[in-house]
């Protein structure tokens, strides 16, 4: 008898969590939201000084009845919401176009350091600043986002690039102790992304973050827009370039699938 | 007792789908495989005679012990695997940067068409030609990509567009009755994706499919990838475009998450 009701229980089960395994059912059951981590490109796209800005080349608009918009752009690859592929400060890494999607859709972290940042554009970020999260699922494949708080700033390029004279920039990020540490002890971490410019500090000459990132096979993401809090874990991160064969880095649509409450599993 | 007994399972069926509902869960737990359905921008991309290819403008590489690459590129916004905003032909339509999230991300469907056309460049789909998915679930919001079969002549540009004197065009499209059809009986089709460089016939001049779809909301997907069979349903469709803010169109990343097995269910 009790068989039989396990059977019938096994039964339902397996026929309703068929259904609820589809990755449609669960994307679309009303409980994840659609975040987009992208700044926009136009005219007031963050770059840095010397590269070239996101600008059209060529707008024509045909008036009248058959009428259509159709524009051709330039831009730097490393510019706006951009990725930074390997092969940018490693000769022998991947391309943008070569990195596989594996490493493009994966389990999102947000390592939120904005309160011991507080607005401190000379703030460096050591491995013991990350105390709090040793113990976390870094083990499993995922991206992690820093987040200095440094979003805010977007609209006021002079603060958000910290930019002196003869274009010196002072902006926070990583010290390589913290890539080091990421490359070396947790080789499931295939990104690092950050709310600023550079993962590298503004004021940093001779960028090791990038050297050690890029030659580990990691890719980053720079100016990422955190203006909305989103959940620590819990999010799958969408990390779509450019698909240039072999780009250096490329514009990147950068969106975060998150459950609408907080979850803190897996 | 009865009542203890699908209390018991009641709990054990809550707990257990509490995880499996978890979308990192169902993502990531083996069944699911990411494909790329967008061509790379490289010097052999896909363009219409007239529209600016993309091509590096800029390649700085710095040699030596601080060896770093960085590029900088021209494109038109519609060229290889790119996104047509309904700006493109309708003055009032979203640009490429307002398409909201909830129509990037969505249920796809390919309406495999290659076996009416049968490599034939002046094949026009029609509203009968489609009988066999009347009763689909088009009812639902959705991304329909038609095949034709035209990727496999992607790398012979001449045979692609169908290239004739003073740059006719040549490949095979929708009919207005078809896009017709689309946007008045299935509101929920967000977008309409082909295997070729144009909804429209290539040999069409007035683009009438173009302009009923921007009309109607919908966003193009030109120069799909479907080198590779996926699933006709079950699979989700990433439309990832850069995100240019008043454009047109833009290159977009393309990708679909198909379950590795064929399901049928939504």
């Amino acid at each position: 008898m009790y068989v039989l009701y396990f059977c019938v229980f096994a039964l339902f089960y397996i026929n309703v969590t068929a259904h609820i395994n589809s990755l449609n059912a669960v994307l679309f059951n009303g409980d994840y939201e659609f975040i987009d981590l992208s700044y926009p490109f136009d005219a007031n796209t963050i770059y840095w000084p010397q590269a070239q800005k996101f600008q059209f080349t060529k707008q024509i608009i045909n008036e009248g009845v058959n009428w259509y918009s159709s524009k051709e752009f330039v831009a730097s690859e490393h510019g706006g919401t951009h990725l930074d592929a390997p092969y940018h400060f490693y000769e022998q890494g991947n391309f943008v176009g070569n990195i596989p999607l594996i490493d493009l859709i994966v389990p999102l972290i947000i390592a939120d350091v904005s309160s011991l940042v507080n607005d401190d554009p000379n703030f460096v970020l050591y491995k013991h600043h990350l105390d709090f999260m040793i113990n976390d699922n870094f083990g499993k494949p995922c991206l992690i986002v820093f987040k200095f708080g440094w979003s805010k700033f977007v609209n006021d390029k002079q603060k958000y690039l910290g930019l002196g004279p003869n274009n010196t920039l002072n902006f926070p990020g990583l010290s390589s102790e913290v890539m080091d540490w990421i490359t070396t002890s947790y080789k499931n971490v295939v990104g690092v992304g950050v709310d600023t410019s550079s993962v590298d500090p503004g004021a940093s000459k001779d960028l090791p973050v990038h050297k050690l990132g890029s030659k580990a096979g990691l890719y980053n993401i720079e100016n990422v827009n955190l203006s909305r809090t989103i959940p620590e874990y819990g999010c799958t991160a969408l990390v779509m370039p450019m698909k240039i064969a072999q780009g250096s880095g490329a514009p990147v649509r950068f969106v975060a699938i998150c459950p609408k409450q907080v979850q803190t599993e897996f």
